[in-house]
């Protein structure tokens, strides 16, 4: 999928919501425990009732991998059950591998082969090296991890380079563009603040952003639309505990929709007052 | 295990030798191919033909992964049969995970909890957040990285900060000796340069450094011996294709100790020469 693709789906679906399937076996709802593969039946139904609102599922993979190889098992029938299900999702692994050479190959290999991802997060610190096998796959994405909002973001992504001033997180967007197109790269900017994103914005204008802090992680929706969307939306706004852990009943994928909706409808305000979209 | 004990191992066999087992079905011998499981197979010929000569083991996650659920069998059975076989090498997944908060946690179990991994190579971009679940588990370690040798490793980690006058990666190595003690703490520096093995050295004098520079991707165990060994060795030096990959017949293990014992005789020298072992 490219970027014109990505937008036409945002327009169609008036959405810019990615649902994280941080799946953990200790969270989900107990009747689940009895189905042969709790995880998958847990995304299945997640999945099934939301598909409609949201433009992008990101299983993040440490909660499949801390399960052994059953986890991978569930992995890859959920990526099979949303690529049965639908079309019109980017499925993205978040995963921020990071090697080189025929390490990363193997990485490439693993998400864009072996299953069958749309995008991967990937990690910066080893530069080009790092994404290159991966852009070497048609419409296939490398998300770079760029600027976060833990508190130890501050031990290195602000680290000011003495040649140009700039912030390390800024240099990793500035160099990341040069990677390749943006139908090939984006960023994960998990900065919620209207400073952070503005300078985001000035460093990358056209990229997409994969944004993981709105939510749990208590980010502001609004902040996140009014200074980090561009003219094709640009912005994958993440939600996960916030959508798929807000009933612990049978009723979870129900109560999960509800709250994918309302960001969903929220979203079609922000995209309807950018001129983006017609409400 | 924690630092002396690692260092007793490595006076014990007159080495600091890690093994990377790179394993990719694609390049072991064809007859393993007959196996149920040709990778635990072709792991498990090489472990048994090389323990007393190797004080760590390193599965490169990257190329279990790809093969999916049944690439994760393989890895499990091959700690196992590591664990089995001796107690005195250390087992480092080559994981260069990188993540924050519960995400993170999962890493952490994935490696030290599901896979009875001792080590775990770790990327620096996010600071102390993807490190600290880590460092929960007693006598475990945070591989982090800090300097490789990949050619756009230029693209960031020489990036040197205006406050300081330090180039990133030292700050990677001073920052992270603050995470936790030298028991806990290791980092990856792929240099094998004089000159960037001696800034290496000043910054981080009693950490152990993870080399994986030596064998085929060219770095001179020399240098790497007379610039970045300290008083209790404070190396661990990889070799993968130079050691796993020297034979394509059923003799493939012995080759693989041929090469092991030639490194592994060059290392007692160099331990000697520093007055940390007798002859």
């Amino acid at each position: 999928m490219n970027r014109k693709e990505l937008f036409g789906i945002i327009k169609k679906k008036k959405s810019f919501l990615c649902i994280g399937l941080d799946t953990d076996i200790d969270k989900i709802p107990q009747h689940l425990l009895d189905f042969d593969d709790p995880i998958f039946e847990f995304n299945k139904q997640i999945i099934d009732s939301t598909h409609d609102l949201a433009v992008a599922y990101k299983p993040n993979i440490a909660f499949y991998e801390s399960l052994g190889s059953k986890g991978w098992e569930s992995l890859e029938k959920t990526v099979e059950h949303i690529r049965k299900t639908t079309n019109e999702v980017l499925i993205i692994a978040d995963a921020k591998r990071g090697d080189i050479g025929n390490t990363s190959a193997m990485y490439a290999k693993t998400f864009f082969e072996t299953y069958n991802f749309d995008a991967v997060t990937l990690a910066p610190y080893m530069g080009l090296d790092t994404v290159s096998p991966f852009l070497k796959y048609k419409d296939k994405w490398s998300v770079v991890l760029a600027l976060t909002s833990n508190k130890s973001a501050n031990d290195f992504q602000y680290l000011t380079d003495k040649d140009n001033n700039e912030a390390l997180y800024e240099t990793v967007l500035k160099t990341g563009q040069t990677w390749g197109t943006t139908d090939q790269i984006m960023f994960v900017v998990g900065a919620t603040k209207a400073e952070s994103l503005t300078a985001v914005r000035n460093a990358a204008p056209d990229s997409f952003l994969l944004v993981p802090g709105v939510g749990a992680q208590g980010g502001s929706l609004k902040e996140v639309a009014k200074y980090g969307m561009n003219d094709h939306c640009g912005l994958l706004v993440n939600s996960s505990r916030g959508i798929i852990y807000t009933s612990n009943n049978e009723d979870f994928a129900v109560s999960a929709r509800k709250n994918a909706e309302e960001l969903q409808m929220e979203m079609s305000v922000y995209l309807k007052d950018a001129d983006l979209i017609n409400l």
